[in-house]
């Protein structure tokens, strides 16, 4: 792993990575980052940005401190290595418009059901949970959060147009769900972004197993 | 961690943290206190009231033992450090209801479910369960037990207050759901109570995933 | 733990000791053991009868050899300790029927769940699975399993003349349910019981979770 | 274990068999390997074939790589010991159509389910979902798997026969389902095998679960 001079404060960069591991081992072991799927990034440096990033193609359950990468603004590999994620953009695209500390994307069974059931309604409402109290911000359970429903492509560049026309248009969501994909969520720090994922994972598969029972309100 | 010299009895706290920090791994690998959510206590002291709780905010999966808070009847933290739950005031006002010796509080699904599709009979009965003779004070299957549902609030005494009202009316019922939050139980000591917690959401459980299907006499 | 002399080959006691709460711990992470129900025996000895048992209110998860008792065949604890698990007699109803090696006694929610909704067929039927060619004896999925359903009672000794009848009808079954309580399985061997209750539980989510979905000939 | 002087490069046979042995921990420990059924193959050498393999009747959670057999293209035990899993002829038919570095057999519950519900249209069809992207060769989303579903049957020969043949009919499946048996998927190599296990089991819980509920080209 070779860093410029200028990131000489590797004991940062390497806390961060070893920090973007363990979380990716936990995600995995809940599901929710099989087959390789899904990406984990934490700010090392915001200005000029330098953003720690999962690599493509990775089991994450088995995903090292060795093998995160290191990228600039313009998703360049910094420090060599592996191909980043396909979608180094979208991370940045989040970082910059929630000024995110960390952003994790996971694919869940549930997260990945409820994206096409509620596709047509472009969105998913969650309202009147206790959980959404550990949303950042949020201090009480009668709280509406909604989390956007965006169309996937493949062209990173687009999407990452896309992605921020809605977390403009929806300054409040807390994380958004790409079709028949997954999830994305962020915070001021991994912890945080990791705590964010807990809970909207949660209150998805609430949701999706109650789709068909009588509710109050849901 | 200060104790006053009253509190010399440290090693009990100690042993008593120690068990609250295990019994907060267990019940998250069980997806029961995701997102920092739900809180666990234990009496240290009787008479006048010591409480070790768990703190506010905290991943209940990485909880360790010197987290753990030791509070007062009047929910006044002794041992400085972190702020207490914010549901430090439940946990006491169940303790003097039915002079329990640990509370416990999860956020699972299906107890989060069953407490809103319930909401209109303000409450679940369970009966006929070999499991429920696990429950103290329980020596047959063909026992009914009822588990109040509470509406949720913000307001931590006046919710206090109708738990109180809860339990009174109720001195047979094991455990309580607040709507839309999760389940409570309760125990003369911390195995008993994550015993109950155990067995309540296994019913929870099995009631939810036959609410569509025939049953006799669910 | 007291072993009488006639018992010196304690070494061959203490490695099943050792093997059930292995078992234990195995079953009890499925979520199959919870709030200290099932149970779990291995014969040390056939004749006359020494059987190595689980005790009684204990968590199953935490389960050491050291609480492992040794019981003869009048559910006589020898080996002093903890009160026998009070469905003692009906291990030994099993070992005697079937001239098993092993009797494992699981509370899982598809168990639970399946032996009530078919209470009034008395049984559930299993046919067509490759799962069924692991039960002993089973040589092509073109086998029609019979689960009999045994109504729950407290009366011990009712309940095991009860089951002796069911076994004796059902020579070929490999295991039974209890009503709204579980499943018993057994085996040679404490291995094959396990591998017995895998294949079991296995197939009787894969019917709960059908029951509402068309099938050829589920 | 003994190898002839052909097979000195015994250090590749010893690095596969610890990656089986590791393999069927992991899917085991996902309840896709239960009660001993499913099976795991690696290529040890391609020409003349020599295939590591699992063997028959044995707990795939406690699977140790002294365990792994080594068999020829002809099903041949090399390497004495126990008897090769039933299905050895199935991944040497697959090795050989699909040119594969290794072939996975799982029996989870989902797979099992969506093999019986589908099985009058002879498949299971999947698109639309990011994860397909997983696959080798799959370039987007925007990708329709078909995973033939084949009958079950008990002579290895015949079915080997199917097998071959549905397989030249689909060869960009990238696996198959047996009826009311499970699932079969193979890659390059072990890593790439197991990705297409996760990948397909992913997918066809997130099938199994949306089969009652509206989805937009599901």
């Amino acid at each position: 792993m070779m860093l410029t001079p200028a990131h000489a404060s590797s004991s940062k960069f390497n806390e961060i990575a070893a920090n973007l591991a363990a979380t990716a081992k936990a995600l995995h072991a809940r599901g929710w980052l099989s087959g390789t799927s899904g990406n984990l990034s934490a700010v090392v440096q915001p200005e000029p940005l330098l953003l720690a990033m999962s690599p493509s193609g990775v089991d994450k359950g088995k995903l090292t401190a060795e093998q995160i990468l290191l990228v600039d603004e313009g998703a360049r590999v910094i420090n060599g290595g592996r191909k980043t994620s396909d979608e180094t953009l979208l991370h940045l695209e989040i970082v910059k418009q929630r000024r995110a500390g960390s952003v994790l994307h996971t694919h869940s069974i549930w997260n990945t059901i409820l994206s096409d059931l509620f596709a047509d309604e472009q969105g998913v409402a969650i309202e009147g949970y206790e959980m959404l109290k550990g949303l950042e911000g949020v201090r009480t359970h009668e709280h509406r959060e909604w989390l956007p429903i965006i169309g996937n492509l493949q062209d990173m560049r687009e999407l990452a147009g896309n992605i921020r026309a809605v977390l403009t248009e929806h300054p409040n969501s807390h994380g958004f769900l790409l079709h028949k994909h997954g999830l994305y969520s962020w915070g001021k720090d991994l912890g945080e972004a990791g705590r964010h994922i807990e809970i909207l994972e949660f209150l998805l598969e609430a949701r999706g197993r109650t789709l068909h029972l009588r509710s109050r309100g849901n």
